[in-house]
């Protein structure tokens, strides 16, 4: 905590995740202080989980009066210019809510409000993987699949800022239907509960019994390390449906890099090596002679990261 | 020819297809004179062919000696710093072709070397239907399908200033194999050619024996709007593969206007009502409540004008 005694500003960076809010207090690109989680699931209003959230806020600007800014990542659409939350996924009550507006009156402080995926990706652009890149593409992969994106040196947030939903972009046009009709999402493949499902199948597909449990990311990543084939060819495929939505992003944004973060690219080599080979078989030598496909830089910090960074970047 | 009489600086654009090459004096948003086309496939070598186009640019600029920058529009990658042509789909003879360098040597003129679809972005940007936005997908519809794109004010080039292939990306993982070895490229289920011979598979299923000839964009045009359920429904699933890679570009850059120009366009509202549908089908509110869904202004001089104006924008 030594940092946190200088007078340098820092800010607090907030992570509104689906089940809980983390909080961390961030100097450069390093967290220098945190505070307990928040589970969301204990909070059935917006208004009473804002609160609460207010409550953590004060605990850590008594400890660190330097906190100059708050960003907050949430998971979902957000106008970033009014810092409203059209809507959270998978949180209760979070709707049309001007979460800037009431953070700012609760205390006094900026607010920054941005998708999560997007303050990942600025965390990496700022301080990781990809920092100083002119165009660039972030994706991350867990329970969804979420993206930020730089072109001329800039977030990429579009007429309504709400651009870099990679996750809901389309494989197949005849494909699976998602939350909002659209057919064939990424996310509705390689999210962590869709790769379990699939996995499931795949081994019951081989006369092979096996519990959802036992058919996570994770698990799959260990099954895989040890030689079992059908867990190899699960993230073969796995690589291939990613693959696709890289390769259509390179198509019509020629980035300089893909950095993959998130709990599935933990896989390492696994996921990254059928990666590769599906997108540069699938891209003209003009987009892949000098495309990088590295991991993030930062882990599950980024979002705490990227939210402070921006808050910081904003005042 | 009056407006050519006058010192105004003027530019030629050129617009280089797979079969010939057209030339047009353009003046803000109009063509005021032209010269006749040349044919590519007389010319099996680009320095012939080169020369060609030489003698028809000293042609105009004897009778217009305020053209002051030649802009050429391309079917293929360039390198839009340098003015190298990477290579030119259907054009024997191009690859690694330094364009801008050769004509620039030969004309003493400043040369622009662009792809030809972000040509017809650029003049929709410009002078057409996008102009002034901030965020703006286009898209062309013709033997092939291309794109350009807008963002932040700027047109995207990307690293290696290839960006804006929506033709190129994937509606389909596990799809047809296109010309880079991308699975599922949107060009190879609705370019002309693609259509046509979808068209004829179609009517086969239904016990109707049609000859390719007869099943064109234009032939398709005439057959639905006379109420003729099988072109109708083709023309359904025209919209429903190309409103995947629209809903795509929206998913990720969120644009404020989806502009669509080249032939298969004029279909009209046989190709709007069901395109439009498919978009808001598969749309957030956050992405598709202001989104337009807009026809191009320009028809077939739009890579003339696009290309000349990106000249004159750049001396």
């Amino acid at each position: 905590m030594s940092k946190s005694e200088h007078t340098t500003p820092v800010a607090l960076g907030i992570d509104f995740g689906g089940t809980s809010v983390k909080f961390g207090v961030v100097a450069g690109n390093e967290v220098i202080d945190a505070a307990p989680s928040i589970a969301t699931e204990d909070y059935t209003e917006a208004t009473t989980l804002i609160d609460a959230i207010v409550r953590v806020v004060e605990d850590l600007r008594a400890r660190h009066p330097n906190i100059t800014a708050i960003g907050v990542g949430v998971p979902g659409f957000v106008d970033f210019h009014s810092g409203t939350i059209h809507n959270l996924t998978n949180v209760r009550g979070w709707k049309d809510i001007p979460l800037k507006k009431i953070m700012h009156q609760l205390t006094d402080l900026p607010i920054t409000v941005e998708n999560d995926a997007n303050c990942m990706a600025y965390a990496e652009w700022k301080q990781g993987a990809g920092k100083g890149m002119d165009h660039l593409v972030c994706i991350t992969l867990g329970t969804g699949v979420g993206g930020g994106i730089i072109t001329h040196g800039h977030m990429l947030r579009g007429a309504n800022s709400v651009a870099g939903e990679l996750g809901q972009t389309s494989i197949d046009y005849q494909g699976r239907k998602g939350n909002y009709g659209n057919m064939g999402a990424l996310e509705d493949y390689i999210g962590n509960n869709e790769i379990a499902a699939d996995a499931r199948d795949h081994y019951a597909a081989e006369g092979i019994d096996r519990n959802i449990s036992d058919c996570t990311p994770a698990a799959l990543f260990a099954n895989a390390s040890e030689g079992d084939e059908i867990a190899l060819d699960i993230w073969k495929n796995i690589a291939r449906k990613l693959a696709t939505t890289i390769v259509n992003s390179c198509w019509l944004l020629n980035p300089e890099a893909i950095i993959i973060g998130g709990g599935v690219a933990k896989a390492g080599e696994l996921l990254f090596e059928p990666l590769k080979m599906a997108i540069n078989e699938q891209l003209s030598p003009a987009f892949s002679d000098h495309l990088k496909i590295i991991p993030a830089m930062f882990s599950n910090e980024a979002g705490i990261i990227g939210a402070a960074a921006l808050a910081l970047d904003k005042t």
